[in-house]
């Protein structure tokens, strides 16, 4: 074995500034997270989806009119082309083991119907964005809602993004409060910084290819446990403790899981060293809906395995571990929670991607050779 | 505007060493390329693309049985899901402008006929990768084929992987040195460390994700116009000086460009500071072909480029210049080009990704901030 270069691997590029970006500030000491300035509890207190996403795609945040414009760009694209409701119904896919998958075919499948997608003005780039950010919505509740055996529900061009989200997986309008509370988990999931599927789109973009296959590519790495797969693996583990284990069960129950050094999904962060301020909200967020819904049960349960974890591990929880029984309590399907990831966080993914093109250069670091010495000595097949 | 960190950004990662690896060797400055340690000359005169595919898949050449075993494995696997076929036919993409397009839905498509798709052991990867690999050469080839209006040829599993695609391709078994000329090109396409493609499957295989999504990211970064779209763009320049057109001419036509400080394709690297290895065989391969096929103009028009890129620019050609000539000297639709990068590079690919899981860290880089100073003070809607 012999190595080639001198520098060491940074390892998982931890601590290694890969971009300047205005679209985002972390401070992962201070549990600080905005948006081109704004602050994250002043977007999930004021903001709609629809103003987060022009805030991440201008900067600033829009005038009544530049809102009024978006809005309605968003609702004229709701509409699914024929073709990819076709697609849905045919691919044999079982929607509750990979509907990440599933969706990593539709969206890739979206750019044949869009006629601009091998347009590469930043002008057509930004309306692919915001038809891509549209669609996502429609791909993920018409999906969810055909793989249950339900009719698909036509989209409602006067509501909001995540009303009609809920209106086309669900069938009925939802509550002021359900829409708000999917509004404001929408706001806390649009963007990340780096994260690894902002990155994996970034990296894409970075060759110069096109806006559908950098969002690709952050489906993929969204789909992953270490990243979106996180929260769908929070409510599976709630669900398997059970709504009927009393305290003492459920922090015996973690404490084994700890024991045997499995993981408990929904803790820890690569770059928070303090409590990952979206937490704070989804927290709430499950406590109301709970309280509403007369079912604080798995709020409770979600509180006991963050105190044990924060006893044990001094670990804190992150956006997955309360969006689990916020979606939940919402009906949201399981199987829909990381797909509901990717209509927030193409916001921030198509951003990202914009702000690649507009100063662009490729991605591509070094590897620290570790293998075979160089030069083997090639011996023929037959004397091998 | 603020910035929240004090090391600079490491534009496009360059010369940040991201991994260790025991795959791939490249020395930039005296131009060498190994693959395990073999060097990339040894294996472009000796091995076959299914040798190298085990050798990097386990860093060490096959035995005869073991080589025997990798070789039924692909031809076995070279026969299409129906399911893939039909949507081959349904899907709206233009082969000549979107191939890359195409390609990245149907090989996110190919999981869905995977039974083993979500199985993450190493084993259950390693035959994925193995199935992936003879499946890309399948796809693309009849891909190519459908999109001439052509019937479909069924593979032939007695033969190897480089003569089974130009047979899928063109309906003809292809001679001994067009089977070889095809074999050399895809061992010296197979593998690069960390370029973008393969750096955008590690990203998203360390979140944990599937190797499908891996891949598809892979072809979704190879799509780009910096990365493997390069070679069809040498070979619409060849074509847009025209066979006719003398050696002043072609000298002249450069310097043109190169006044207009347009882009010339196929030249330059971010890792060579020398020739890129693979372009010398591939520049003997075109000649070779062009003797042999009794046009040698395309090879010509080439070297006088080559010339005057490295007097103007000192710029030496790389892998994508001297395969557009041979590639189309070997009658493989311009369209395909950068598709036929992904049938080898797949190899690649998937070893990279097969090591990423073996030890794998979350790749999360952060980025400076410089957008707008936080905070921000929110300014309800109507008052803006």
């Amino acid at each position: 074995m012999t190595t080639t270069k001198s520098s060491p691997p940074k390892a998982g590029l931890e601590g290694v500034v890969a971009a300047s970006s205005t679209i985002c500030h972390i401070d992962g000491t201070k549990g600080v997270l905005a948006y081109c300035g704004y602050d994250i509890h002043e977007l999930a207190q004021h903001a709609t989806f629809e103003e987060v996403c022009f805030l991440l795609w201008h900067r600033r945040l829009p005038t009544r009119g530049e809102l009024g414009d978006l809005q309605s760009q968003l609702a004229a694209a709701r509409l699914l082309p024929d073709g990819i409701i076709r697609l849905m119904r045919s691919l044999p896919v079982d929607m509750r083991t990979d509907a990440m998958g599933g969706l990593r075919t539709l969206v890739s499948a979206l750019s044949h119907f869009d006629e601009e997608a091998e347009d590469n003005s930043l002008e057509s780039r930004y309306r692919q964005a915001v038809r891509l950010t549209a669609r996502m919505g429609s791909v993920v509740a018409t999906y969810g809602r055909l793989s249950t055996g339900a009719n698909m529900v036509e989209p409602d061009p006067v509501i909001g993004h995540a009303a009609n989200f809920l209106l086309m997986l669900n069938g009925t309008r939802p509550s002021a409060a359900e829409a708000r509370a999917l509004d404001v988990a929408l706001i806390l999931h649009a963007d990340h910084e780096l994260n690894a599927s902002t990155f994996a789109g970034r990296v894409t973009a970075a060759t110069l290819s096109d806006l559908y296959s950098s969002v690709v590519a952050g489906v993929g790495a969204l789909k992953g446990s270490l990243h979106g797969g996180a929260n769908a693996a929070v409510m599976q583990m709630l669900l398997g403790i059970g709504e009927a284990a009393d305290d003492q069960r459920v922090d015996q129950l973690i404490r084994d899981k700890l024991k045997r050094k499995e993981k408990v999904p929904g803790f820890g962060h690569r770059v928070y060293r303090t409590e990952d301020p979206r937490a704070t909200h989804l927290r709430r967020m499950s406590k109301e809906i709970g309280e509403r819904t007369g079912n604080n049960r798995w709020f409770e349960i979600s509180q006991r395995i963050e105190a044990v974890m924060k006893t044990e591990k001094q670990l804190d929880a992150n956006v997955d571990f309360y969006s689990a029984s916020t979606y939940y309590l919402l009906g949201i399907p399981i199987a829909l929670f990381t797909p509901l990831f990717a209509v927030s966080r193409v916001s921030g993914w198509t951003a990202h991607v914009l702000e690649q093109y507009s100063n662009n250069r490729l991605i591509r670091p070094r590897a620290e050779y570790i293998g075979p010495e160089y030069p083997q000595a090639y011996v023929q097949l037959d004397r091998r």
